[in-house]
């Protein structure tokens, strides 16, 4: 199944303002700013100016909130979102309610306390990121992040994603059970997506420090439904059969 | 979400041609033709004449089988499908390989070796089906049943149906977390279903003989998406709002 754009001219569109583009375009202008995000529960509210708002839009981070302010701009960033534009992208710092900068360490150890799976979930989150995906929140359809290849105006999101994690018997609670891949399955069907199950192999790593990330190795797999017309051995001849 | 009629006319065919008279004409056929059914793995087989053949499709027990026979017409038997027939409505026998008759308690532990979750499935679908409703496989869509309001030729099913038991910790392993209940509210909703979860209290009654049944209490609840939209205080001067 590939990418379903929305109307004419979208993948034209698209194919000339890449992601990757975007969002260095992004990291510059952050870093440029010293910008800085407040922490608040399980998001991270960040101020930004007339051309953030224009690329953090465009590349798909947050949401904008409503306020009353004309030239400024708040975005709520998840804490994946925001631990990528911390960690990742090195663009934004972060600070507490008191104001004072929270460092890497210590965010880890607060992200990871809001969120048991958050290792997990920022592993898949930043592995997709870095490939430049556009990664969203997949709770709609019970599922932990949905995929795009571009943003969400021009293209349906292509993957429902599951992170899953095969360590010291951790488990999100999902796909335990055959009638839970059958459920999950019929559903990504009729939504048109892949199920895309994100495997993280933490080898052996316990998940105290941010620099683990670099040990977990992430597995993909694609799950489809076999379907026994299409997997006939004459299916070398067949013509146009989607 | 009210049942959906399969075209014009379905509605009045089903009122004219209730399903417990159906089942009851079909229940008393079988008892005197002295029906036996075989038992094979994980269902049972069934060799139907003419009128029973078309009092099976209409009450939609089992699968016909396709054999070169004309006058007989084999039907294969779910586990559950067979129980019913044997235990409730009494009306057929079951025999194994060497042709010799099983009793209810042997049966009851057959079934149970089959299918761990026979007895709760079981209590789930006899439930059901002396409310006659038709009930038939939900594992296109991971759930355990789906039920009818009459033959699936004349409605679509209504209920996409779960089973679940709070006794000593069982599961069936679905619906433990929320994103569970996401996935599977939001392919109920897609294909215009509602979700019931039948929940059995066993009573503190094990398993080990089928007149357990009859202590088995039903919890029946039906889940469904809160909507903002439709339960705002002013819902009551609403109109032709569905």
């Amino acid at each position: 199944m590939g990418p379903r754009w929305k109307g004419k001219g979208a993948e034209a569109k698209a194919l000339a303002d890449p992601i990757s583009t975007i969002v260095s375009q992004l990291q510059s202008s952050l870093v440029q700013s010293s910008s800085q995000g407040l922490l608040m529960n399980s998001s991270v509210l960040f101020e930004a100016d007339a051309k953030q708002t224009d690329l953090l839009n465009r590349a798909c981070f947050g949401r904008p909130v409503v306020t009353a302010k004309k030239d400024k701009q708040w975005f709520q960033l998840g804490l994946e979102e925001a631990f990528y534009l911390f960690y990742v992208l090195k663009c934004i710092k972060i600070v507490n309610e008191n104001n004072c900068e929270i460092d890497s360490e210590e965010l880890w150890m607060y992200m990871t306390s809001k969120k048991e799976n958050f290792p997990n979930l920022f592993k898949a989150y930043s592995h997709l990121r870095m490939k430049n995906w556009v990664v969203r929140s997949g709770s709609q359809y019970g599922v932990d992040f949905v995929a795009y290849r571009h943003h969400p105006s021009l293209v349906h999101s292509e993957y429902a994603v599951i992170v899953l994690s095969d360590n010291n018997g951790e488990t999100n609670g999902r796909l335990m059970v055959w009638s839970d891949y059958h459920c999950t399955l019929r559903l990504c069907g009729s939504v048109a997506k892949t199920l895309l199950l994100l495997n993280i192999d933490k080898c052996g790593e316990n998940a105290t420090l941010p620099s683990c990330l670099e040990s977990y190795i992430v597995e993909e797999r694609t799950i489809t439904r076999w379907s026994p017309q299409q997997c006939r051995e004459n299916q070398t001849i067949a013509t146009g059969e989607s």
